[in-house]
């Protein structure tokens, strides 16, 4: 059997479940290792299933050795499922209640029937998924290096006249020629007053001389992500936006330098937010410091004020702190970075700044 | 007010409820007329209430006249929606069951305690959101358009020796530059014995000479989706490929031929079901006949055997028999059809086949 399904029986036997149904597509591609969508998968000690339809059924067969059967789905998924937990006289079937919707969960306890019970779950492999194991760091960086090479190609693309759209279309062609599977997110191309809303669609807006240029763009590479936001100048930029840029900045290597294990995940982002607080920019930075990345672009542990984790090493996560000044301007300046034994490493700092 | 919200209002009525939560960002975007994420909208005759937090709330602002008030998620989400409900004093309150996660259930009937109940629902705005205005089948037609623009750019492009994945992020670029905010979905290009799988991801392979290409390419509009299937055949193509073809073409048009209002949907799977069975392939044509599509690319009316609607003016959906031989290749023909008054208008059918 392998590995991760190992540990993952495990942890059911700790909240004493006997079986537990997978709809998430990262946390099936967690346990399986390969990319995969439109699946369930009911773990248990005895036998795990996988099920998919027929239009996947050819693909997946020989990728499931040392994991799961297999079964195809005729009719109800819900009822088949159903129907295999009775076979493997399951009693507390654990699902994951962030995933699964309503509906979803009631058909399957309808067809379970009185025979078992539905226990609702709450990020149990995603717990797992925080460590990254060395196979997964080694993809993450190889997303990097895609998202650094993106980012050093287009440098020399961005002209004033250029617009927002014509550099995401770039961007998104490039790191596919250089073996990524396609962007992780819709990539964020935001120039001048558009800087200011942290999730713009790049549109029609041609860069002007002058302006703050942001980019925020994620790599799919086999399933593991990247995502990194750098700002670029065209031309000489004038003070208000070159002193932000240097709060940011200084914002984000304060909590940099206090990463290594041990530390409490909501010193961290303290540590950003403080700094732009004592600056007068409090009001302006309004999201999080950032997010655990991995089979997903946002993951656990989640870097914010209200978190109550603590850093362990393998954990890999975003570093962004940012200041959006309504009708002006925004600067945000994204990085990743990995936990190790004795602090942490920069993933992403070879991406020139 | 705005006349879809005045109907949707009309249909909850109906069904007894004086209130409504909607997570789904298609149902969102579609009672706003803009391209929403990361919302929650609460309808009810009193107040409509659109939630979103800071990301978003400086673009969504100026957006809602007509339609809802505005409230920041600070803090728990979940909480301001089941307070806004006491506020407004609504008792029983319906949420979508197919897209709200089981977790996100259970906190707002936390939240709301004994003074409201929370109705499951299905599908109440996708049944809506079947019948198209005529402002959204041009926005479909635009996405046509561009579909039609990449498939005549990508032809000259497509050569033995050029990779799968190249020809996806030609198409990607492509479309972009013509005014899509993106694909629809993943890009498939699927050569030679790619072609079985029908969600095949475009990968390293090599085009190679007598090959037949499938892709299949859907683009994003300002929110409308099109999604279309064509066949390139690299050189002269093999008896089988040919005969294979002609019946998917053949059992394509068959469906299309009786497409008019009143008719039963199975009917219209079984007219293409059949004849690819009566050539003696049944099995090999595994999935449904098509889906509706609009806002989302799989919306309803599914077309399958087991769909127990009947076409109604203004439906749009994918007509897309398919033959897929294991270990050789497949075939899969796809187009969009609008039920018109009397028949049908197959909206693609500009697109060279």
């Amino acid at each position: 059997m392998r590995a991760r399904l190992q540990k993952f029986l495990s942890r059911l036997k700790q909240e004493n479940l006997d079986g537990f149904i997978i709809s998430s597509p990262a946390n099936i591609s967690y346990l399986s290792e390969f990319n995969s969508c439109d699946a369930y998968l009911l773990v248990s000690k005895k036998e795990t299933v996988y099920f998919t339809d027929s239009r996947y059924i050819e693909d997946v067969k020989p990728r499931l050795k040392g994991l799961a059967s297999l079964k195809k789905i005729n009719g109800s998924v819900f009822e088949i499922i159903a129907d295999t937990c009775r076979d493997l006289s399951l009693k507390r079937v654990g699902f994951e209640e962030r995933q699964m919707p309503y509906a979803e969960y009631k058909k399957i306890k309808q067809y379970l029937g009185s025979g078992a019970y539905l226990i609702p779950t709450y990020n149990l492999l995603e717990g797992l998924r925080q460590v990254k194991a060395a196979r997964e760091i080694e993809k993450i960086r190889a997303a990097l290096k895609i998202t650094g090479l993106a980012l050093q190609f287009i440098k020399t693309f961005i002209k004033p006249g250029i617009k927002e759209l014509e550099i995401a279309a770039e961007l998104e062609r490039f790191i596919r020629y250089q073996g990524a599977i396609g962007a992780a997110f819709d990539i964020i191309v935001a120039s001048g007053p558009n800087s200011v809303y942290p999730h713009h669609r790049p549109g029609p807006k041609k860069i002007k001389q002058g302006e703050a240029v942001l980019i925020d763009i994620g790599v799919d590479y086999f399933g593991y992500k990247s995502d990194l936001t750098r700002a670029f100048f065209l031309d000489k930029i004038n003070s208000l936006t070159r002193r932000i840029y240097e709060i940011v900045l200084k914002a984000q290597a304060k909590a940099i330098a206090k990463i290594r294990p041990g530390k409490p995940i909501a010193e961290i982002d303290a540590l950003a937010r403080n700094y732009i607080a004592a600056k007068g920019y409090a009001k302006f930075f309004s999201h999080s410091l950032g997010h655990g990345i991995g089979l997903e672009t946002h993951e656990a542990p989640s870097i914010s004020p209200k978190s109550d984790g603590i850093l362990v090493p393998g954990m890999v996560f975003t570093v962004e702190p940012a200041i959006y000044l309504p009708g002006r301007f925004g600067i945000r300046i994204e990085d990743m970075v990995l936990v190790t034994r004795k602090g942490c490493e920069v993933l992403s700092g070879f991406i020139h700044k």
